[in-house]
C-alpha cells in the first residue's frame, strides 16, 4: 500500500455521503476520483418541491466540478458505474462517451450509490407510478401534475378522474408531496381554470400504518394528520396497494385494531398516482456483498462492519441508505434512517478512516450515528420538528425548518434564490416554475426507466 | 356576425404576439380562448442564456394560466393546432389528452405560430444540429455542450474535436450563443477540469455574408467582431455550410470581393454544432395560404392584407414571424424583422382590429411598424445597440441592454431573479444552472424532431 499522499481512491455518488467523503479524504492529502452519473450534486431533500413547481431544478442542484473546483487533487468523472473488480482493485463503468466497461483502479473505494424505490416486487407498477428522486423525475412529476389540470380542463367530463392524486407512502417525502399539491389545487392554480375547479382535486394519501409520519414521536403524527386535512389531503391509513395501473389504483382496507384483518377493496379511478412508498438499495450494494461474502438484506442493502469497511476488504467503504450497519458491541446488523445527515457523517468518518488507513494508522472507534433529530414540512406555515425529547409543530418549526435546509443548501446563490422564491410564495402562494417540459403527455410516462 | 361581446375569438400561439392580441380582445370584451402546445409563454430573446447555464428555465418563462388568470372571459387550452376550416370557421388541434383532431369554432381567429430554423433545404441536418429556439432544445443544447466537456475530460486524446464548437450564422442569437459558449469556455470553467484545458475550447461562428450582426448599421458589426473576437470566438467569415455530420461540419470559404467566387473547403472535425441560421414560417402560414389563395413565400410565409387580415377572410388574421405584410400604398409584399417587438405591434393592432371588426367596425388604418431599434449582447459588459441614428456598444450597450430586457420580461418575480443571477454573474463569472438532465449524452441527440 503506497503514502497516502499518492494513494488514489475512488469515491462513487456525488450526493451527500459522497461529497463529505470526497472532502476529507482531499484534506488529508489523497488523490481523489470522484464518478457520478450526474454532473451535479442534488440536494434531495427538496426534490418534491421541484416537483410541484415551488422551486426550479437550478436551485436545488449544483455542479459537482463546481463545489470541488478548489480541490486540486480532486477528479470529477461522469460515469454510470456498473460493477467492481474488488481483487484487481478496479470499478467498471461506462463513460459518457466511447465503449462501456472503462476500469478505473483504486488503492481504496468508497461507494455511495443511494437507493431506489421499492415496489415490493410489483415491477410492472415502476412505469405508471411516479417517482420523486431524480431530477429528471420530479421535473417528470412537476409536467405529469400540472398535465392533469390541463386534460381535466379540455375534458371537463373526465375531470373527477384526472383531478384524483394518489400518493402512497404517508413519510416524510410522501406528506411533503401530498400537501404539496394539495397546496397546488387549493391556492396557486385558483382563479386559472375556466371550465373545471382546481379546488375539487382530490389528494388521497395511501398509508398501510395507524398514522403518518410513523418514524416521529406523538403528538407529532396527529398534528400532521390534522395539518394535511386542513390542506385538503385525505388520509387513508391502514389501507395497502393492491394494484397500479394507468386508469387508477385498488386500494385494499386493513380492519381497525391490531389483529390486521384484511377490510374492503376500494377502486380509485385517476391518472396520476406518486410512489413514495419503501426503498431498495442501489443493486451496486448486492454485488459488493455477493463479491465480498456480505449480508444483504431484503431492501438490498450491504451490512457492513462497524467501521464501514466491506467485510475483509478494508479498503473498501460503504455508505448511506445502501448499507446496514453490524454494531461493534452486539455484533447484531442495525439500520440507520435514510437522511442526509446519516450519509453526511457516515461520509465524514469513511473519509477520515481510509485515508488514515491508506497512511497506514487504523481508526481509533467504530462509526456512531449523533442523532440531531428529524423534521418534515407539511404546506405554507406548517411543519414537525422532533429533536430527542423536544416536540413541536406550527408555524415555528416550519421557520425551523426553512432555516435548516437553506443553511445546508450548497452555494450561496442557491440560497439567496430559494430565499427569495420561498419569501415570494409565501405571501403570493404563487409558483414561478409550472413547466410542462419534455414529452410529456397527461398520464403518460416518458418511459423512465428503473432510475434512482 | 353576432356582437363583440359574445363573439368568440381563436388565438393560436401564446407568444409575444399572441399574448397582446389575447389581452387587447379580452379588454374589447371579447371572448377568447387560446391555444398553446406549451402551457407558458416564453421569453424567447433570452433561451440562448438557457442554453448556456446562465438562466434557468423557469426564470425565463411564465404559465399562460396565470399571465391571463385575471381575464375571466379568456380561456387558456393546451393543445397542438394541425389545421384550419376557415369555411366552417374551425381550428383543428390535437388536445393533451384523447383523440386528436377536435375541433373549435370561431367568429375571429388570430394565428400567432412563429417560425422554426431553416436548414435551407437539407433535412438530415436537422437531427444532427441543436438550435436555441424552444425551451426544450435550449436544455438540450445546455446538456450537450456540458456533456462535450466532460466528453473530452474523459477522453482526453479526443479532447480537441469535443471541444470545438461550431455555431451557424451571425445574427443576434448565433452571436450571443458563440459569446456565450467562449464565456463559459474561458471563465466560468477555469480550474474545474484535471486532464483538460476548458479554454483551449475553439467556438467557430460560421456566417456567409461579410460581416456578424449584418441588419446592425457601421460601426456595430466590426464593433461586434472585435468584441467576439476578445471572448474567444473565431468569426468564420464568407463561408457556407456545405455538410453537418455527428463528427464535424464541411466548410467551403467564398473567396474575399464582391464576384462571390468559390474558395477552399475546410473540414472542421466537431461533435457541437448549433444552427442559428434562416427561418422558415410555422407550416400553418403556409396552410392558411393555400386555403385562402394567398402568396407563400420560399421562407414559408403568408402574405397578409395591410390589416394584417388573410385574403378574403376579414375575420382571421395572422401575424409576426410567420407572415409577410402587403403594403397599403405600393401593394409590395413587405418582411419586417422577426423580433419581439414586431410581433407585439401586430398582436396590439390585430387584437383592437379583430375586436372593433366583430362588432361592425371597420379599422381606421393599415398596420405600421414603429422601429424603436434594435440591439444584441455579446458578453459579460458587451452588447450595441441601435435606435435609428443612434449607436453605441461596449458597457452602456450592455446596460441598456440589461434594463430593456428584464423590464419587459413577465412576471415580478422572474424580474428578480433574473437580477440577482446576472448581477451574481457579472461579479463571480459562475453561472449556476450548468445541469446536463434527461437522457443527453454527449454527441447524440435525444430524437428531437422538428420542433420550433
Amino acid at each position: 500500500m503506497t503514502e497516502s499522499s499518492t494513494s488514489h481512491v475512488v469515491v462513487v455518488g456525488g450526493g451527500f455521503g459522497g461529497l463529505q467523503a470526497v472532502k476529507k479524504l482531499a484534506r488529508a492529502g489523497a488523490r481523489v476520483t470522484l464518478l457520478d452519473r450526474h454532473n451535479y450534486h442534488l440536494f434531495q431533500p427538496l426534490t418534491y418541491q421541484v416537483a410541484t413547481g415551488g422551486l426550479a431544478p437550478g436551485d436545488i442542484a449544483v455542479p459537482l466540478r463546481h463545489v470541488l473546483g478548489g480541490y486540486s487533487q480532486v477528479s470529477v468523472l461522469m460515469g454510470e458505474v456498473t460493477g467492481f473488480d474488488l481483487e484487481a482493485r478496479e470499478v467498471v463503468f461506462d463513460p459518457p462517451v466511447g465503449s462501456p466497461g472503462a476500469r478505473l483502479a483504486y488503492d481504496g473505494l468508497i461507494v455511495a450509490a443511494g437507493s431506489n424505490y421499492s415496489y415490493f416486487g410489483h415491477e410492472d407498477w415502476r412505469s405508471v407510478a411516479l417517482e420523486v428522486k431524480s431530477l429528471d423525475s420530479a421535473v417528470e412529476v412537476r409536467g405529469r401534475i400540472l398535465a392533469a389540470f390541463e386534460a381535466a380542463e379540455s375534458h371537463p367530463q373526465d375531470a373527477a378522474d384526472w383531478l384524483t392524486f394518489v400518493v402512497v407512502g404517508a413519510g416524510p417525502t410522501g406528506v411533503e408531496i401530498a400537501g404539496q399539491i394539495a397546496e397546488l389545487a387549493h391556492s396557486t392554480l385558483a382563479g386559472e381554470f375556466r371550465h373545471i375547479d382546481p379546488a375539487s382535486a382530490r389528494v388521497l394519501l395511501v398509508e398501510i400504518a395507524d398514522h403518518v409520519l410513523g418514524t416521529f414521536s406523538a403528538p407529532l403524527p396527529t398534528r400532521a394528520a390534522e395539518a394535511l386535512e386542513q390542506l385538503g389531503v385525505t388520509p387513508m391509513l391502514r389501507h395497502t396497494v393492491v394494484d397500479v395501473r394507468p386508469d387508477g389504483v385498488e386500494l385494499r382496507g386493513r380492519a381497525p385494531g391490531p389483529d390486521g384483518r384484511v377490510g374492503e377493496t376500494t377502486q380509485v379511478p385517476a391518472h396520476t398516482v406518486v410512489w413514495a412508498a419503501g426503498v431498495t438499495a442501489n443493486p451496486l450494494a448486492a454485488s459488493l456483498g455477493q463479491a465480498a461474502g456480505a449480508e444483504v438484506d431484503r431492501s438490498g442493502r450491504v451490512a457492513v462492519q462497524p467501521d464501514l469497511s466491506l467485510r475483509g476488504h478494508p479498503e473498501v467503504m460503504a455508505i448511506g441508505d445502501m448499507v446496514t450497519v453490524i454494531d461493534a458491541k452486539t455484533g447484531q446488523v442495525r439500520t440507520l434512517p435514510g437522511l442526509a445527515p446519516v450519509a453526511m457523517q457516515q461520509g465524514r468518518y469513511a473519509g477520515t478512516t481510509l485515508a488514515r488507513r491508506l497512511a497506514g494508522r487504523e481508526p481509533r472507534r467504530p462509526f456512531h450515528y449523533h442523532d440531531k433529530g428529524s423534521m418534515a414540512t407539511i404546506g405554507r406555515a406548517r411543519a414537525v420538528v422532533q429533536m430527542g425529547p423536544i416536540r413541536f409543530w406550527g408555524f415555528l418549526a416550519w421557520v425551523t425548518w426553512l432555516v435548516v435546509h437553506i443553511f445546508y443548501l450548497i452555494g450561496f446563490e442557491n440560497r439567496i434564490v430559494v430565499m427569495l422564491r420561498w419569501g415570494y410564495g409565501y405571501f403570493t402562494r404563487r409558483r414561478g416554475n409550472r413547466l410542462i417540459t419534455g414529452e410529456i403527455r397527461a398520464g403518460a410516462s416518458s418511459g423512465r426507466g428503473g432510475e434512482g
